[in-house]
């Protein structure tokens, strides 16, 4: 028997399954039939998932009965872009697409983020699947309804609230993925962990490695883990009102800033979160928000991982200073920081860059012999 | 005392009032600043109302504190495009705009169109109000949260349902409306008449010339017994899901026929409309669904106002259909019609575009000696 495990995404007329499984990208041709959209769908993807997956995919939208219409978009976060959404929207609308015609996002969050950004806009709305197809995309992105691409003044400018119909998580798929890419999406499930599931934090200390070896039941249980607080959060704070969507962001005020010092070259997104979430806990701990055990439990399963820690040469005291400032999510200078008290719960907390970074180099000073300035 | 009605728009949480009036521009500073919002707005505008109404708009946003990012576009259907969009995109993130940022639509249904989209997918969502300059965007394009831009695959085919937070209707405006622009609009007031608020059609019946001299209280009326329906049809059908919101479309389905069969250049759309609304109550009564005398009133009314009520000799019964046909609301070959009951009474009928033709030219033949073909 095969693990398989079905989580709901609560939100009224706009819920959505999102089905974790090995092998469940069967389910794609069927699950889109039996909403009831007819023979033509679009199909957006990039070249590398293509050439591992687009058969498999597109062989079950045709037995389903799909015609399927197929934009294969360069892969990189460099064209998560206006042009590449324009790419869609052309290819889409000289298709002919009406307001039946669904959307498959099939790739990592780059393709998910276009193809859903796209879908929100095209007609002014059309149904969209998700099918992510990288372990960052499946425990994050490919849930929540948020779409966009970038734009030259920062990431993520450009983009929509629109929900997908289902979420199709196929663990085989992840056998394809680069390892270093699937080290980085565990650093997410790694931050599940920490903002609200103590269980499965522990459960990864416990058999990391049959994760990390791809065991189905073990890795079906993590993304589903992962998953179902996600959704939960989605449920209840839809459009980032209540703050309690921004508790996901746990790791990220300093990750981005990493990523952005680095300029988006040297990390994958999860690696900059892995060195965010250490840098957030040893934050936390100076505020006195936490003990020394949480913070040394995080950083030695991010360790075990293979994942970075450390901030990098350029995340000197200033850079990261002007770095989170710059962050859309600074208003009027305040940062909603995400405090960790304990492994499995974290906090808001308002602070300004400068006071984050004051934090950071106290406690750091002492481990890492002296900070930068 | 100046006449000023208040409408809202009741969508739960995303309600909104449009309020109609003589001289309401200098209220667009104070009721932004009303809710809430910071020193920074954008202004969307195009290059002709900037030069009449430019200086009053913001000087009312400047006195409640605010300093407007002004975007202004060329005038023209021809601009209601990607680019345009990617012109406000780019101004408004290059200024540094955040989620508490409004943006103000200055013009008419072009300039509130790309505006609201914006609106819609900047920061995947900012605020946004309209200030509707001309009568046609007053009674309909600035009223009901749909936003957009054409696409060389047709009209209005990337877009959004995004509500504003108001809509600021002021009827001193429509003084620096070309006369041919003033009577497009009519039409779309006419057809209010038409499809919900015979009181508004014998109203106009009664004092055309008034409203035509742009008397401060008859158009005052007009322009909120319009805007009163649209309201209340939105409200019950914001994303256009039970049909009710199709009924607007009366005259439409035959009035972009004849715009796109003369190229968009020789009717303006609310002219089309008038052309198509006489179009459809034939339709209607060769279906049997209302008797001669409605059709007649309609038919004199709007050749009152000065507006074209025959079609034009492109429209050729093929022509005709083979456009029909290619709207994006037909759907798989089926047309909602719009049919005329009475005047002040509708009812959708799904034919086909051949249908359509075969009704309109069996009663059109014996009037007009005989039809193209």
């Amino acid at each position: 028997m095969s693990d398989r495990l079905e989580i709901q995404v609560e939100l009224g007329p706009r819920s959505y399954p999102i089905i974790v499984g090995g092998g469940v990208l069967a389910e794609l041709g069927p699950r889109l039939a039996s909403l009831g959209y007819r023979a033509q769908c679009g199909v957006v993807t990039n070249a590398r998932v293509a050439g591992v997956w687009g058969d498999a995919a597109l062989a079950s939208l045709r037995r389903a009965g799909f015609e399927p219409v197929v934009v294969t978009l360069p892969d990189g976060e460099a064209y998560k872009t206006v042009d590449s959404l324009e790419r869609v929207w052309d290819a889409m609308l000289l298709a002919g697409v009406d307001r039946a015609t669904p959307l498959v996002a099939l790739g990592g969050g780059v393709v998910g983020d276009i193809a859903g950004f796209a879908a929100a806009t095209l007609l002014r709305g059309l149904p969209y699947v998700q099918v992510p197809t990288t372990l960052l995309a499946q425990v994050d992105a490919a849930i929540g309804g948020k779409t966009g691409v970038n734009h030259r003044a920062g990431k993520n400018l450009l983009g929509a609230f629109h929900q997908p119909r289902f979420v199709l998580c196929d663990v085989e798929v992840l056998g394809t993925l680069p390892r270093r890419e699937l080290l980085a999406g565990l650093a997410e499930v790694i931050k599940y962990g920490v903002i609200g599931v103590p269980q499965l934090f522990a459960d990864l200390e416990e058999g990391l490695e049959r994760v990390l070896a791809l065991e189905q039941a073990p890795l079906v249980a993590a993304v589903a883990a992962s998953a179902r607080h996600k959704a939960a959060v989605v449920s209840r704070d839809e459009y980032e009102t209540t703050g309690e969507r921004a508790t996901l962001n746990f790791g990220h005020t300093v990750g981005h800033a990493v990523e952005q010092l680095t300029g988006y070259a040297r990390f994958l997104h999860g690696e900059a979160v892995a060195i965010g979430m250490v840098a957030a806990a040893r934050v936390s701990r100076s505020l006195g928000r936490c003990g020394e055990g949480p913070v040394a439990r995080l950083r030695a399963l991010l360790e075990r991982a293979g994942l970075p820690v450390e901030l990098p040469p350029e995340a000197t005291r200033e850079a990261l200073i002007g770095a989170m400032r710059s962050d859309k999510k600074s208003a009027a200078g305040r940062i909603r920081f995400v405090a960790m008290e304990d492994v499995g719960q974290v906090g808001l907390v308002e602070l300004t860059s400068v006071e984050i970074a004051n934090h950071l180099w106290r406690v750091q000073a002492p481990e890492a012999g002296g900070g930068e300035d």
